[in-house]
């Protein structure tokens, strides 16, 4: 395939949607973050990327707590709301049905299929962002969307996002097992 | 709607899926990475979490240097192959045609639509996984895959993964534009 450098600018593809949860003045508020994955087994630990300009960056680094929202593919328009409205002029605690865990300080979307409460383990400084590492220490599942014990995607509906073109995506066909499908390649090698 | 909670077994939903490139004994040698996102935005930076019994760990390690390679679906097989055979023990340096960039400790996937060159920034060490946090250095995009001069991430055609199911996934249908679906809920509230 013939290759073309295209600088830097070109991120992960694609990035999964989520609405992180935080207490902002006292009120709840959620924002938009795609800069997100686990990045540690056992404990669960996750890492996020905040914009050190946000209202939830300031308000996670001060409770430590946050939560982490997963909106179904329906939830779109009020899903990019909260990347385009900031928390610092802007009460978005109207937006969602909230419900809470085990702390004050993480409100959880009632209408996202899938919910996590984590706690801060570390914070590190980059130049634009800052990257919380964060433990998952509860996850919540609607009922409607379990398939043989387990979270079902498929039901879940979850957005993706792909960056520069900007694009929101459902999840489409599913491809294979994992842990599985690369078998016949061990065979033949 | 009605929860339950699923104690801690669950994870961001969907992950992207990868193939990490690095040197392991003077060999080019892949891994599939799904632990894996933007952490800053200027710099371009990721954070990428490793398995600390992978090769793919003591060769970033000691090289501090990298690829990110973003098989298509069609790939499927060889991908969820690099993630069950180890580098330790498997030669997976005939499985792809490797391109190289900037760097030799780099090997890239020419049949991957897309691929990304990084540098070690930090590195972080957590129960069973070190977290490395990468710059990238250069972007390479197979020019079928560039609509009005950007990655068209329907002609990249990626792979996702959901845990715990373990499945592999396409993306689907595109659903809004982000910075814009949200503006009908701004002048709603």
């Amino acid at each position: 395939m013939e290759k073309q450098s295209i600088g830097t600018n070109a991120t992960i593809c694609p990035m999964p949607v989520t609405l992180v949860g935080s207490m902002v003045n006292d009120r709840s508020n959620f924002m938009t973050v795609a800069f997100i994955s686990r990045v540690n087994m056992n404990p669960p630990l996750i890492s996020m990327g905040l914009n050190k300009q946000s209202a939830t960056r300031e308000a996670v680094f001060k409770h430590r707590t946050f939560s982490v929202n997963f909106p179904s593919a329906g939830m779109v328009a009020e899903t990019d709301y909260c990347g385009i409205a900031s928390g610092k002029t802007t009460d978005k605690s109207g937006l969602f049905k909230v419900f809470y865990g085990k702390s004050p300080y993480a409100p959880m979307i009632s209408e996202c299929p899938l919910s996590f409460e984590c706690t801060v383990v570390e914070t590190h400084e980059f130049a634009t962002h800052t990257c919380f590492i964060g433990e998952i220490v509860a996850t919540y599942l609607d009922s409607s969307c379990v398939t043989n014990g387990k979270p079902d995607p498929a039901k879940i509906d979850p957005l993706l996002l792909t960056m520069p073109d900007n694009q929101y995506w459902r999840i489409g066909k599913p491809v294979a097992q994992a842990w599985n499908a690369g078998k016949k390649v061990q065979k033949r090698s």
